[in-house]
C-alpha cells in the first residue's frame, strides 16, 4: 500500500464471468461475443473511465474497449471471439479528471455560477494532457488551452469551447493513466469450435456392424452403416476402443469371469501381442481402413470420436516394456484393478504414483498425438476420474495449445464435485446425471443448476439416455413412449446429446438381471446383430428430432433454458431462445409413459419475448400442427401413444404498416 | 504441472469462509470458534486425510487439526479464536495409502477373500512409514511389520494385528505427506473484541450538556450526564468532533451561509489557530478533562468513541503549514469542498493525489495514534468513502497490528458496493441503509442480505434510526409509536445499534423544511438545551430494551436472524438464537404507528429448535406476560399505543424423569 498502489484510487471487483476467481478458464465457442462485467468505483465523486482489455493468447498486445456503466457501479463491455484457441481478458480503470471537470462545469453553468476560475482549471488539465500527447494532438490541445484562457473573449464562447465534443473526444483518447488500477488477474476463455457446444452423438460397436450373423464386423462394414446414421441426423460417431483386446483373464458373455475360445472380450481390455493404444484390432481392419472410414464419415458430415481408456490388459506391451508404470505386488505380480470385494483381473491400472510419472505422462500424450495425426479431433475419455487431475489439466492444455480444435468428452458418472473439477481443468463436454433424473422436480432442479449457476461457465453437459453401461430402470419398464420421451428430453434439454445404438432406436430394454443396469447379453462382451429394418424402430422419429435441432439454433445452446409452470406433475415444460429472439422453442414432455396428460400452461412470457396482449403462433414441429395462443395460460394435452412430447416453435405476430399480420 | 505439483493428487476447492477468494480477511470476535469447510477429493477411490492448518499471525508455526468428511466431498473442522488479533488458516490433504489398505482389507475379509498378499502389502506400507518415523515409533512399527509377515502365525492373528486401532492411530500420526496438496491461499480472520460485534451507541453533542441555558457545555457537564446514559444501557458514547472549530466561512444556524459572532459553528469544520485534529476545543475543557471523562465513563461501563473527520476548516494549521496537502486553484487559493452546484466553503478536503501523499498518510495515522495514546479505542470515521480505499486499508491494518482492540465504525451512507468495500478493507462496523428500510418487504430483503449472504463475513451493520444528519420522513410523521418501533427494530435486528440523543428519546421530529431530512434548528450548528425529565421521554423504554439485549445473548449476534411468515403486511416477525439453542428470542413489530394489527404467525419451528408436538412458553420481555403456544400457527396482536412490539423469549418444555415439566 505504501508503494504506488497507494495512489490507485479506482477499485475493481467482481469481474464476471470467472471460474474460481480466474483459476480456471471459462468456455465459449467461436463467433460468440464475450460479455464481461465488473464492479468499478472510486472514493468520492470523480468520473471514471473503465476499459476491458483482451487479447488472443498468442498475441502479446492488448486490445482495449471502453466499458459502459450500467448502474450500481457495474460496468459492461463485450468483445468478439473470432478464432478458436485461448483469449485473455481483464479490466482497468482510472479517475478521469477532465471528465469530472466537464461534468461539474455543466452543473455550475446551469446554476449560473461564476466559471472564470473553472475555465482556468480546465485549461490546466488540457495543458497537462498536451505535454504527454503526440505532437499533432499537442498542437490541437494547445489551441483549446488558449481559447479557455482568453479572458478577453466572451465567457459564453470560452464555455462553448470547453464543452465541445471534439475536445472531449481528444481528451478521452489521451487520458492520464499514471494512477490507473489494473485488475490483478488475467482471466482466460477457451474458445472451441461449435461442435464442442452443439453435437449429436451416436455410439456403436464396429464389430457388430457385419450383416452376416456371427461374423466380426469391420471398418468397411461401418462405412456401409454411415448413411443409416446420417439419416438420423447424427454428426459424431463414437466407437468404443478399436485396439487389440487382451486374452489373459478375458471376460466371457455377460461379464463371466472366464471366457470360451470363441468369445471376443471387452474392447476396454486394451492390448495384446498385436499392440496397445496406438494399434488397431486386426479383426476390424487396418489403419488405412480406419482413415478411410473417417473420410467417408466426413462426406456425411459425421466425425469419428475415439475412445481413450488409459488402462491395460495383462497382455498389453506396456506390461512387459514398462513394469515401472504399474503397481507391483510383494509377490512380483502386477496389481489388477479392484473395488473391494470386486476384482477386475483383466485390467491393470496405470500407476500414476510411479517415480517415472513424467515418462508415463509423455507416453500417454503421444497416444493422443498419434490419433490426432491420423485425423481424430474428438476423444471420449473413459473414466477420467481414476487418473490424477493434474495429469488431465496438463494433457488437455498441451494438446489444445497446438490443436485447439480437439474436443474431449469426460466419461465420469461420479461425484458432483469430481465431475465439475474435470470440466474446470479442461474437458470440453461432460457426461452427467441425466440418465437418472426422471421426475419433473429432479429434471427442473438439475437443469436449472447446470444452465443457470456458475457451472454453465465451464461444464457443457452431454446427455445420454442410455450407454452400454447404463440401461436405466425407466427404459427397462417404460416401453416405446419412454424411449421417445427420453430422447426428446436429451435432444432438447441438451445442446449436446447422444445415444448408444442400435440398442436405443430398437428399444433394447432387457437387463442382465432384475435390479441391474447392465444389458442382458451385453454388447460389451459379444458381437450383436441388430435388425435395423424393424418396423418399430425409432429411426425416423430420431431423424425428425435431430432435424428440428439442426433447423432451430435455440436448441443448439443451453444458457437460455427456462422452465414454465404447469399444474401437472407429469408434464414438463421448458423453452430455449436465441439471444436475438429470432428463434424460440417451447417443449412440453409427458413424463408418464402410460397415460394422456393435460393441463394449463403458465408461460413466463417475458422469457419468451412475447407480449401478453398479442396473439402468437405455435407450430408443433413434430406434427406440423399450428395453433394460435395468447397470454400466459394455454391448454395443452400430450398423448404418449402418438408422441410423448410437443416441440413447438413460437412465432410473434408482426403487424405491417399496411395492417397486414404475419408471424415471425 | 510438470513440476512436483503433478504428483499432488488431492484437490482442494471451495474453502469457506472466505471473502473474494481470500483477498480480504473475514471477521470474528474473541471466544468464537471458526468453522472451516472445504471440498477435498482425489482421483479414484483412495482414502484421504485432510487437515485444517491455523496459526496466530505472529506465530510462525502452524497448528493442525484433522478435518471430518461431512458428505458430498465436503470436509469440516473448527478452531478456537482465543486471542484478539489476526489468525491465518488454510487446508491441506493427502492420499492415505494405509487407510485405503485398511478399509479394503476389511471388505475383503468380510468377503472371505485370500488376504495373504494383502498382509504383505500392509507390511510394506508400515515398513515405509517406519523408515520416516522417529526412533521409538520406528521400533513399534517394526514389531507390527513382523507380525503381519509372520506367515507361520494363524492368519486370524495377523489380520487382528493389521486392523488394530493402535496401529491405525500410529500410522495416522505418521503419514507420508510427500505428495500432500496445500491450498495456495492463506486466509485471514480478524478477531476483534466483543464490542466490535455487540455494542450499544449513544451520540451526543458535548456542547449541549450544560444545564444552564445558552452556556457552552464542557466535558465536566458530560460527566454529569453519564448516569443518565448508563441508565438507558448504552455502552458506547460517541462524541462529534471535539476539536477547535474554524471561523472562516463558518456556517450559521440552520446551515446559513454566514454566521453571527455568537454562532458556534459545526464541529466538523475542524481546525483553528487553537489547533487541529489533535487539539481540543477550549470551550469544552482540557485534555486532562477529556481523559477524566473517559475514565468516569469507564466506571459506568461506557467507552468514549471519537469522531475522525479528515477534513479542515480554512483556519486549520495544516492549511498554512502543509499547502501541499490541498488542491491549489489557478488563483493560488485552496480548493474548498463542492458537490456542484453546492459549495462548502467552510471545508477544505485533503488532496490525497498530492505528490506528498506518503507524508499526508503518516500525519493522519499520527492523529489516530495520538488519540489511542490518550486511551481512545473506538473511532467513528466520518465520510470514509471520500478518501482513497488503499489509505484506509493501510491505516486500519497498521493501527490494528499494534492495537488489535481498536474498533473503526465507517460512516458511509453511500453506494452499496462502496460500503461493502470499506468493510472488506478493515472497518469493524458499518452504518447502513437501515434508516430508510421501513416496509416489511424492504426490511426482510435487506436484513436477509446482510445476515445470510457472504456480506456477513466482513460487514457488521450498526443500525441508527436517526443521526444528526438523518431525521427520516417516518420519524417526522409517525409520532411516539414509530420512535419506539424503530428503536426495537434497530436494537433487535442489529447486535450493534445507536441513537442520536437526546433528540431520539425526546422524540425530536421537526425538519428544517418539508422534504428535508435535516433537523430544524439542527444541533450541528448551535447549542441545544434538552429537557431530559419530560414525561414523554423514552428513557425508560430504551433502558428496558437495552437490558433485554444484555440479558439475551441471542440478540448479541446477527448470523442467526430468521424471518417468520405472518399474513399481515404491517407485522414483521423474526427470531435470533444462540448457537447452542439455550437462548431464543422472537420479535414481532407493528410497522404501522396508527393501528392495532393482528394475525396468525407461521413459525419456522426448526429454526427455533422447537418440536411441532410440544408446547412451548413465550414470555414478553417488555411486559412479562407469559403464554403457552404450540405448533407453527399462533395468534398475535400488537397495539402500537401500548407498545409497538413484542420481544418474546421462547422456552422449550422439558420433561423430567419424574414427569415434571419445566421450561428451559
Amino acid at each position: 500500500m505504501r508503494d504506488d498502489r497507494g495512489r490507485q484510487r479506482v477499485i475493481i471487483e467482481g469481474v464476471r464471468p470467472a471460474v474460481d476467481g480466474g483459476r480456471f478458464p471459462i468456455k465459449r465457442t467461436i463467433g460468440d461475443e464475450l460479455i464481461v462485467e465488473a464492479d468499478v468505483f472510486a472514493d468520492g465523486h470523480d468520473a471514471l473511465a473503465v476499459a476491458l482489455r483482451y487479447r488472443a493468447e498468442s498475441v502479446p498486445q492488448w486490445t482495449e474497449i471502453p466499458m459502459e456503466a450500467i448502474g450500481n457501479d457495474r460496468w459492461r463491455a463485450a468483445f468478439p471471439l473470432s478464432n478458436i484457441g485461448q483469449y485473455r481478458y481483464t479490466v482497468t480503470g482510472w479517475v478521469d479528471h477532465f471528465l469530472t471537470w466537464r461534468r461539474d462545469l455543466i452543473k455550475k453553468r446551469d446554476a449560473n455560477q461564476d466559471l472564470r476560475l473553472d475555465l482556468l482549471i480546465g485549461a490546466q488539465l488540457i495543458e497537462k494532457a498536451a505535454t504527454q500527447a503526440p505532437k499533432e494532438v499537442e498542437q490541437a490541445l494547445s489551441r483549446w488551452v488558449k481559447e479557455l484562457r482568453a479572458t478577453d473573449a466572451p465567457e459564453a464562447d470560452r464555455i462553448r469551447a470547453a464543452l465541445s465534443a471534439e475536445l472531449a473526444g481528444i481528451m478521452a483518447k489521451h487520458p492520464d493513466r499514471a494512477q490507473a488500477s489494473l485488475y490483478e488477474v488475467e482471466f482466460a476463455v477457451i474458445v472451441d469450435r461449435e461442435k464442442a457446444r452443439y453435437s449429436t452423438w451416436y455410439e456403436m460397436f464396429p464389430r457388430s456392424c457385419s450383416t452376416k450373423p456371427g461374423v466380426h464386423g469391420t471398418f468397411k462394414d461401418c462405412e456401409k452403416r454411415l448413411p443409416y446414421i446420417a439419416s438420423m441426423g447424427f454428426d459424431v460417431l463414437y466407437l468404443p476402443p478399436i485396439h487389440p483386446i487382451g486374452k489373459t483373464h478375458r471376460k466371457g458373455k455377460n461379464n463371466a469371469p472366464t471366457s470360451r475360445p470363441e468369445d471376443h472380450g471387452s474392447p476396454w481390455a486394451i492390448g495384446s501381442p498385436d499392440g496397445g493404444h496406438t494399434a488397431i484390432h486386426p479383426a476390424l481392419g487396418t489403419l488405412k481402413d480406419f482413415r478411410r472410414l473417417m473420410e467417408r464419415a466426413r462426406t456425411h458430415d459425421i466425425e469419428i470420436a475415439m475412445d481413450i481408456a488409459f488402462q491395460c490388459s495383462p497382455d498389453h506391451p506396456y506390461v512387459k516394456e514398462h513394469r515401472e508404470w504399474f503397481r507391483i505386488r510383494p509377490d512380483g505380480t502386477v496389481q489388477y484393478a479392484e473395488n473391494p470385494p470386486k476384482k477386475y483381473q483383466d485390467i491393470f491400472p496405470l500407476e500414476f504414483e510411479t517415480d517415472q510419472w513424467r515418462a508415463l505422462w509423455d507416453e500417454l500424450k503421444q497416444v493422443v498425438d498419434y490419433w490426432i495425426e491420423q485425423g481424430i479431433r474428438i476423444f471420449r475419455v473413459d473414466n477420467p476420474h481414476t487418473k490424477p487431475f493434474p495429469f488431465w489439466e496438463w494433457l488437455i492444455g498441451e494438446v489444445k495449445r497446438t490443436h485447439p480444435d480437439v474436443v474431449f468428452l469426460a466419461e465420469a458418472f461420479t461425484r458432483p464435485k469430481v465431475m465439475n473439477r474435470l470440466a474446470k481443468i479442461g474437458f470440453s463436454q461432460s457426461y452427467n446425471y441425466f440418465p437418472w433424473r426422471t421426475t419433473k422436480a429432479e429434471l427442473t432442479q438439475y437443469f436449472t443448476e447446470l444452465t443457470q449457476s456458475d457451472v454453465r461457465e465451464y461444464l457443457r453437459p452431454n446427455l445420454w439416455p442410455n450407454t452400454p453401461d447404463i440401461l436405466t430402470e425407466q427404459l427397462q419398464h417404460g416401453g416405446r413412449p419412454v424411449f421417445m420421451s427420453r430422447l426428446v428430453l436429451a435432444a432438447t434439454l441438451g445442446a449436446s446429446y447422444g445415444i448408444y445404438g442400435p440398442a436405443y432406436e430398437l428399444g433394447e430394454h432387457l437387463p442382465r438381471e432384475a435390479g441391474s443396469e447392465e444389458y442382458a447379453d451385453s454388447e460389451k462382451y459379444e458381437i450383436k446383430r441388430w435388425d435395423l429394418d424393424r418396423p418399430d424402430s425409432l429411426q425416423e422419429f430420431i431423424g425428425c428430432v435431430n432435424r428440428i435441432r439442426r433447423d432451430n439454433p435455440a436448441l443448439q445452446r443451453d444458457g437460455s433454458l427456462r422452465f414454465h409452470a404447469i399444474a401437472n406433475e407429469q408434464l414438463l415444460c421448458y423453452s430455449k431462445r436465441t439471444a436475438d429472439g429470432s428463434n424460440v422453442i417451447l417443449v412440453v414432455v409427458n413424463l408418464s409413459p402410460h397415460h394422456v396428460h393435460s393441463g394449463w400452461l403458465e408461460l413466463d412470457l417475458a422469457s419468451l419475448g412475447l407480449d401478453a396482449d398479442q396473439p402468437f403462433q405455435v407450430e408443433d414441429l413434430l406434427t406440423h400442427a399450428h395453433y394460435l395462443w395468447q397470454g400466459e395460460r394455454n391448454y395443452i394435452e400430450v398423448n404418449p401413444h402418438s408422441a410423448p412430447a410437443h416441440i413447438f416453435r413460437i412465432r410473434r405476430r408482426v403487424r405491417t404498416e399496411q395492417d397486414f399480420d404475419y408471424f415471425l
